[in-house]
Formats: structure tokens, sequence, C-alpha cells
């Protein structure tokens, strides 16, 4: 089963759980906030050391071009210390990824070699007190200065500060600052430069003020700052400048005529950010299942008159807590296994479908995670409150996950008008007013038949057909498609701003959002399961996905009343299928959390431990 | 509003708000764990002075005899760092409670006086490492030894040893220790011990084994320890005798002939602090809603072109998200203050529904405070991941209250079976067989007539009527009842034994106890609004209970809809009725924040700030 997991990247991975396994990265308490940072960097270096920072950077710069491997190994790291995973995301990720996605060949060779290896700390300097979600509206302004041929980097209100920068606080010598382009007193939206923000020694540039942002809930290995720049000169040449440049003589020339566009490109430097985070959030919530199941096959607790108090995942209710979990982490694995592929492969014509996937499987994954991590640790009781058993540091640090990279219930609202638009364009334009009149028209004349009987069918057979399950994802993903173009035209018809009748359907929005990757899920599970050649294994795993397609359709199976897509007769039917599957899925629990292939060393908690 | 909120305790609310809010009760960080544990006991030392520690104690006892006052200061300390709030709670609610309901004159003369000013900080010392839930499992012995009149504290095995005990590891000097009783020979289950475990200057007594329990996730200002006792000696009136004794010459003797009773009146001990902690648990909760109202209606985030941004509280998925936990808040208010009057007032009729209660709405009250500071943190972004704006501690602090105290699923399943059983005898017993006849048969012959024209009414009077939702809460809770009833009975009719019955059904009694907590909470808000003779606020308070109702019968509706308890039109109609009373309410939301009454100290979040 792990093989299956591993995939293709099993050799990257192996190599990160085999470092992860030594004794330098063994868990410690530490006696302070700043002593953690410093581990934390220490760690990093390791892995900067042996290649693991520059795995997506082109070869000529010190790196392999492997994007799968740099994806695998951030996977992996999420089986660690989450402080790592984020310091790592942000230095190679974000900090170099932007410089490798929005520079040319003189920064790359310029800057890369030395983010590669942790010579060059940096920082992603985006998000400004004021703005967050909203990342177009920043004030930080970068003005060129004709006559020295430089840009003026400065932060006009104290709304403008940059917040929330990792690497800022301590360790960065650079960022990659996101800031509005003045040139002749016009304005050019945003671009990227280069802005060294501390010296050699360490000490702030001038007109650079660094504040740190102060204890966080978790993550307190990263080292989150502020900065304000006060008229901080760089020279014109450190204007990242693939999309966008200013010639020497103050003329703005661009490859994107379109600003929204550009816009939107230039953020395209979060897209592989959110795989890795929500690739990494399902790794912790693996170590979380991985703790909840070891400890409930042997924790007992009641138990009949008289003989020996039962294992409490034997019990219906702890199995229907965990055992939906562990079916979904498996789903998610192979979508994000999936969403890897298509990232790498990208082109042009796919780009938007697949940045709405990397959207929505980041906010769906992420959310499953704070769920999942709650779940287990109250399933693991009073022992799940102890620091020792890992829940402390594993909720703590992915807490964040959920709005950060794209706050999750803006990222599914994204992905839905992505779904409106049918990918064919940017869906993050707010004018969708045409597209919607195209959906909902076609909506009018292609509305699904319902089969009154197969409504009414409530024998195992259909009931685990994963025809059945797949035709309701789509079904729903469908009908909420066609629906809130519906709902969305009907306000737009009567003259209501397109901005108020987006709000008024909102959570329309969000509910297409989950539907939309929740099919994908599906699919790809149903992919890999048909895929899977050994015959034993695909029994697991075909309970596995009929779990995982049930618990949802009974999860949502109020709207599929509502749609008369099923009778209640059925819907109790499936409720008594999925007790049923995690009876099922139960057995084979611990050799499934087991396939994660979590280094012990990673895991730690005393009762996880095998032999207790 | 306040002061409805405050209601007949509002003299004593006020005494702790103004305490609270002295600069001696402002938040520090603190450079070690130890560090903070002295601030926590220097805390609790001032409210001891000040006698709220006693003050349900007897008045001869140092006490005021005012049980209400008790629990409406530890419904305050909820406000504040609730480290101070648990270790308040084991001195005085565990530790003095026990002594007060549990012991006899001799004892409360002996002890509570110096329980009450703190000069006898002692520990509850119940849970066992191998016994959490299942208390009457548990292992340490008290063997009475005739020749010296002594009772002989031991821990037989490791699983035996106390765990998790709140003032164990640094101030503890005794402890009410829960041990199986053995007289020459025989065993007479569970009785309590007092067991000095410190001297005077702090040292272990002979035969005390203490140690720390180490960093938690939460709550590290409280000291919890285990403790081991070997071959311990305590004299013969040093056990607890209110309900049971054993004479000098080693007769047992008990005014309650039937151990399961006898042993689940002792536990009675645990109801106050239910309720306690599922109040305080509000209390927590509240302070999230007013940190993330306050800031949700500052904080702009996008807008339509060309205009400011929009206010984050006008989106609908904001108000969808935090609306219905800001009714909720004021329904579990309500349901706590008539819970602390028939606590108060209870007699031995009505225990059994009271403990029940007790249990359910702690339960309820605990999985919605985890529920709604998630949500919160999350509504605050980035924000609400920084130490300084409170959630951090919230959320830590407040996650075990889920499982500690009596565990949540373990709670709603004893809720369940004193539905079954009507309250009329001891909910604990394994063996309902005889109770669940009865109820099944009363079932098949009082089965509700729906009328199908009210199951497709949709017209806002019909939805927004109260009749109709407490129609439909009270519909949901009877049918749990006698579908229960029904399915326990036809598997113990095919000959299987309870235990196995009961385990099958266990989802469906966990169901079953969160529908009567949520008709009891109905009822009480709607009491609660009847009773208010302000109309401007009842209009209010009339939008917040719909909201609770409608939203928690959308929440249900697939269970609704298969029952045909209304049709698909009727429960689409309910959508947007709560889309509606979310905008409703959101015109009043921070005024309805601001009547929990929260002083400015104990928030003390930035972002709440009213001028910010």
């Amino acid at each position: 089963m792990q093989a299956l997991l591993d995939g293709e990247g099993a050799e990257i991975r192996g190599r990160v759980r085999q470092l992860l396994s030594t004794p330098a990265f063994s868990y410690q308490s530490f006696a302070s906030t700043q002593a953690y940072r410093e581990q934390v960097y220490a760690w990093c270096k390791i892995l900067a050391d042996e290649g693991l920072g520059a795995l997506a950077f082109p070869k000529n710069c010190g790196g392999e071009g492997d994007l799968h491997a740099y994806l695998a190994t951030m996977e992996t790291l999420g089986f660690h210390d989450l402080s790592l995973l984020i310091k790592f995301g942000v230095q190679f990720g974000l900090f170099g990824g932007c410089i490798q996605n929005l520079g040319t060949a003189y920064h790359h060779e310029k800057y890369l070699p030395a983010v590669g290896d942790l010579t060059l700390p940096g920082g992603f300097a985006m998000t400004e007190l004021g703005h967050g979600s909203n990342v177009r509206k920043i004030e930080t302004v970068a003005r060129y200065d004709q006559e020295t041929q430089e840009f003026i980097i400065h932060t006009p209100s104290e709304s403008a500060r940059k917040e929330y920068i990792g690497n800022a606080a301590n360790h960065g010598r650079m960022a990659t600052v996101f800031a509005q382009l003045e040139v002749g007193g016009q304005s050019y939206g945003i671009n990227v430069f280069m802005v060294p923000i501390r010296d050699e020694q360490g000490e702030p540039m001038p007109g650079v003020t660094i504040r740190d942002c102060g204890e966080k809930l978790g993550l307190n290995g990263v080292d989150n700052g502020r900065l304000w720049f006060d008229q901080v000169r760089i020279p014109r040449a450190e204007m990242l400048n693939r999309f966008a440049e200013v010639s020497p003589e103050g003329e703005y020339v661009t490859s994107i005529e379109n600003e929204s566009r550009r816009f939107f490109t230039m953020l395209g430097t979060l897209v592989g950010g959110r795989i890795g985070i929500g690739a990494s959030a399902l790794s912790a919530a693996k170590s979380g299942l991985t703790i909840a199941v070891r400890y409930g096959a042997q924790r007992r607790q009641f138990g009949p008159e008289g003989q020996p108090e039962t294992v409490i995942l034997d019990y219906q209710t702890h199995q229907r807590r965990l055992m939906p979990l562990l079916a979904k982490a498996y789903g998610l694995d192979f979508a994000f296994k999936y969403l890897g592929r298509r990232y790498v492969d990208r082109t042009e014509e796919d780009a938007r479908e697949i940045e709405a996937l990397a959207a929505g499987l980041k906010a769906y994954s992420t959310w499953n995670t704070t769920h999942t991590l709650q779940t287990c640790r109250e399933a693991c009781g009073g022992q799940g409150y102890l620091a020792v058993n890992r829940f402390a540091a594993l909720k703590a640090d992915t807490d964040i996950f959920t709005t950060f990279e794209g706050d999750n219930t803006v990222l599914m609202q994204l992905v839905a008008k992505g779904c409106l638009s049918e990918f064919k364009q940017q869906f993050h334009d707010v004018n969708l007013i045409g597209l919607i009149r195209h959906v909902a028209l076609q909506a009018a004349t292609a509305v699904t038949q319902l089969n009154p009987i197969v409504t009414r069918i409530t024998d195992a057979d259909h009931l685990r057909d994963p025809h059945f399950h797949l035709d309701a994802f789509q079904y729903r993903e469908q009908r909420l498609i066609s629906s809130a173009a519906r709902r969305l035209k009907s306000r737009i018809d009567q003259g209501m701003a397109s901005h108020d009748a987006l709000i008024e359907c909102q959570q329309h929005l969000v509910n297409l959002g989950h539907a939309f990757v929740e099919r994908v899920v599906l699919e790809q599970f149903l992919a890999d399961v048909e895929a899977c050649d050994d015959a034993e294994l695909k029994t697991v795993l075909e309970r596995l996905a009929a779990l995982f397609a049930l618990s949802h359709i009974e999860q949502h199976k109020g709207w599929y009343l509502e749609q008369n897509y099923m009778e209640g007769g059925k819907s109790k039917a499936i409720r008594r299928q999925v007790d049923q599957l995690c009876a099922d899925v139960r057995d084979d629990a611990v050799a499934l959390v087991n396939a994660f292939g979590i280094p012990d060393q990673c895991i730690s908690a005393p009762i996880a431990s095998i032999e207790s």
C-alpha cells in the first residue's frame, strides 16, 4: 500500500524520510522562541545542503528542474515540525519561486544559486495589513526615477505595511516586494521588485524598518515580520521583468496588455504554493490519523458485564468519527498526485482549470485537516491533550492553513466562478454577466432527467456501485452550476449590480466549489482503484472509495432529498451502508495508517507506539 | 440587553467583572510554565480572599451557602484566562465540592474553611491512566486495617496511577481519592478518602509519588500531576462518609444499598462541575464572538468597482458563519440559567433529569465552543492567528472541555438513555431492556400524524412561527426516542446482548442526545423571549430565536426530509429565511456582543477595540 501512495516519487520521498529520521531532526523543546527559530533555520540549512531546496530551480542555477520532486519533498516535510515546512516553503517556494517565475535570466543567475543553498534567505512581501485577500489593492508604491534609473519603494500609510512576511523578522536579507508601479505620474498596477532588507551583518538596510509579528497561535519557529519602506532606492534591473519592464527612458513595456490578466499571471507563483500547502496539510492529517487509529486500536473502555473492556475503535461512534476521515485522506492523496501531474505539465490552455483545482484542493484539504486533527484529538481524550502526543503542535501549526495562501472561503468562490465560466477565461474577473447568461441558457436546455426507479433503489450492489457514486457527485456539481447561473442571471436581469448579485449567492458558490472538488477527488480515487492490479489491495481501496463517496452523499443528503435525487428510504439505506463500511474499513485501519509511511521519529507520540 | 443576560445574578457578576478589570488581573506573558502557574495561584488567592471560592460552602464553614452565586462566578471567570477558571474550579468546585457533598460535619468543619480561603489547596483524584470515562473500573485500593483503624491507600498497577489531577503537580496538600474499598477481603465498590499528599514544606508525603503531567495543549497555568500511593495509611475518619462508612469493627454501613445507585450518587459532585464547565465554555465562545464580530464590522475587503471596499460582515458567507453562532450563544445562555435554577432547587425526584440536562448541556456547549472559536478565528484571518488577538489561548485552553468532566460522546449516550427511560430510573444502568420494551410499545401506539398541508407551507409567517419551530424540535426528539427504542428492541428480541445492541445504535443515541438538548435550549429561548417586556428588545430576541431554530432545522434538513416532515420546497424556503435572518441579526450584531458585558481587559485583543 505504501508503494501505491509513494508512487513515482518513491526515491525522493525515501530520501527525505531518511533525513527526517536522523538524530539531527529529532524534536526538542526550546527555551525560547528565538532558539526554536534558530533550530528551524538550521534544519532548513541541512535540507538546502542536501539540494532539496533547489530541486525545482533550473539546472544552470544549482537546481534539478524537477518540480515533481520539490512537491514530493514538501509533502514529506509535512510529517515533521510544520514550522520547518513553512520556512522551507517561504524560502524556496515563495521567495525562490517568485524569482524563478517572474524574473529573467539576470535574476535567475544572480539570485537562485544563493537562494537554493540558503546563503540568501528571503521573504515574499505581498500581503499588507489592510490588504490580505484583495491583493490588488495593495498600497506600497514603486516609483520610477528616470534620472537615476532607480525605483523608489515606499510605504505610504500604516495599512500599507507589509504584514506577516515569513523570514522577515530574523533571517531574511531580501524580499520580493509587490508594489504599485508608478512611472511619470502614471500607475501601471502591481509589479514585483527585489529589495534588500538587511545587510551582511543582519542590520536593516537604510530606510527599511522591520518589526517582529510576535507570538502566534502556532508556527512559532517561523520568524514572521512587518516591513516598512521609507523611500528605498533599488536599481532598475531589480524589477522582476518576465512579463513587464520599464525601459531606461521610463517606457512601460509588457507582453500582457490586459492589466487584469497580467496581475493574475503574476499571482501564478501562489499556485505552486497552494499545491504544496494543501498536500502538506494532508500529511499533517495523516499524522493525526496515525496517532488516533493506533491509540484507538489499543485503548479499552467499558464493555459487557464480566468481560474485558472493549477496544474503543470497535465502537460505532469511534468508527464513525475516524473511518470516513481515513478514507478521505486516501482520496485526497490520489487527488493531489493528479493535481501535481497536471501542474507540472500545464499549458496556456488548461492553466485556468489547474489554478481552480489548486485553489479548491488547497481549501478542501486544509479544512479537512483542521477537522481531522480536532476529531483525532478528541478521539484520544485527555491523552490527546498532552503535548508529548503531538496534537498540540499539529493543531496549532496547521490552524492558519485555512486562511493563508488564500482564504478558503474566498478560494472556493474563485473555484465556483471558474466552474461557471467553464475555465475558459479569467475566473477572477468580477464581470461574469455574459458567461452567466450562457451557462443559464445551457442549463435550461439540459435538465438531467432522473429515473424514478433509481431514486428508490436500496440494494447494496447499487449503493456500492462506483457509477452511482460518480453520478451523484456529478449531478450535484452540475445542478449547483446551473442553479447558480439561474439565480445570478435573474438578479442581474432585474438590474442588480453584479457585486451584489454575487453576495446574495455567495454561499451557493462556496457549496459549488466544494462540489467541484469532491467530484474531482472521487474521480481520481476511482481511477486509482481501477488501476490497482493487486486484487487484495483493490478490495480494500474499493471499500475506502465507497466510504468516501457514501459518507459525502450522506453528508449532503438534505440537498439530494430536496432535489428528489433520491427518496428517504434510499438515504436511510445509505446510512446503514456507511455504518457497515466503517466497520469493514476498521479491520484494515492500522495497516492503512501504517501505509502512510510516517517515520517513527516524526510521529513520536507515546500513545501511537506500536508496542505499547 | 446585558441586564437580561445578567439576570438575578447581576450583583455577583458585577463584583467579579470589577475584580477582573483591576490591574492585578491584566494578562502577562510568562518566562516559564512555573511562573504562569504561580500567577494563576496568586489570582486564585485573590478570589479566595474575596470570599468567592467559598460561596457555595455552608455558612458555618466560611461560606455563603449560595450555589447560584458560585455558578455565576464560574461563568464570569470564563471571560478571563481559563487556567484560572480551571484551577478555581478544581479547588473549590471539585475538591471542596466533593468534601461538601460526600463528607459530613466532621469533614466540613475540619476542611472547608481552609479549602475556601486556599490555605489548603487540594485535588480531586478520580481519573486513572487506564480508567477515564469508565470510572467504575478504577483500581486504586483502600483496604481497611481493623487493627489500627486505618485505611491503606495503594496503587496496584501502572494503569491505576491517578492521572491528570489538577493542583497535584505543585500546590496540592491533599486529595479526595476515589478508591475501591476492601474490608475483610471483601470489596465494597468505590468510596472516597481524604489523603494528604504533601506536607507543610510542600514535600510529598511518605508513600506518595508525584509527577508532573508536563506540557499540555493549553491550560498550562494549571499544575496537573500524576499520583502513586504505596501503602499510604489514613485514619478511619478520613473516609467521606455521607452515604457509607466503615465501623471501627469493620462493618460496612450505607444508606444506599444498591451499589450502582451509590456509585452514581457519589459521582454527583460532577454534576455541578459540568454545569460550571458548560457555562464557562459558553463565556469563552462569547469572547470569540465579541472579537470576530467587532473585527468583522470594521474590516473591509473587496467591493464594487470604484467604491470603498465592503465591510466583511456584510458578506453573506461571513454572516452565515457568525450569526447562527451568535443566536446559539444567546439560546445557550438562557438554557444554562434555567439549568442553574433547576440544579439549585433539585429534589430526589428530578435529580436524574437534571443530571441528564447537565451532561447534555455540557457536551453541547463545549462542542459549540470549539466550533465557535474555530469559526471566529478563521473569520479574523491572519489577525486571528496572532496571540495578541486571544484566539490562541481561547482555542487551546477550551480544547479539552469536550473530553474532560465527561467525554462528550459518552455523555450524549447517557442523555439518550435518560430519554429512553424517561428519567425515571438510573440512566447509567446498562440493562435497559425493560424500559426499551416499554418505550417501543408506547411509540407504536402514538405515531404523530403529519399534516400534509403543513409539510408544504413556505410562507414567512409560518416559517418564523415559534410554534412551528418547537413542533419541529419536539418531533425530532420524539421520533428519535421511538425509533431508537424500536431498533434496540428488535436487536434484543433477536437475542443480541444489550451491550452489542447499544453499540449498533450508538450514533442514533448520540443524535438523540443532541435532539433532547436542542429542544430544551429552544424551549428556554422561547420562554425568555416571551417573558421580555421591552418591545424593541423582544423583536431582536425573536429574530435570534428564529435564527437559532431555523438554522438547526436547516442543519438537520436531511433527517426532516427523510421523515417527510417537510417537502423539498419548504426546506429551500427555510434556507432563504436563514439567509434573511442572518442579514437582520447582523444589524444588531455589535450591540448583541457588547451585551455579553465582557470587561475590556479580559477581551484585550487589539482587533476587537471599539475605536480601532
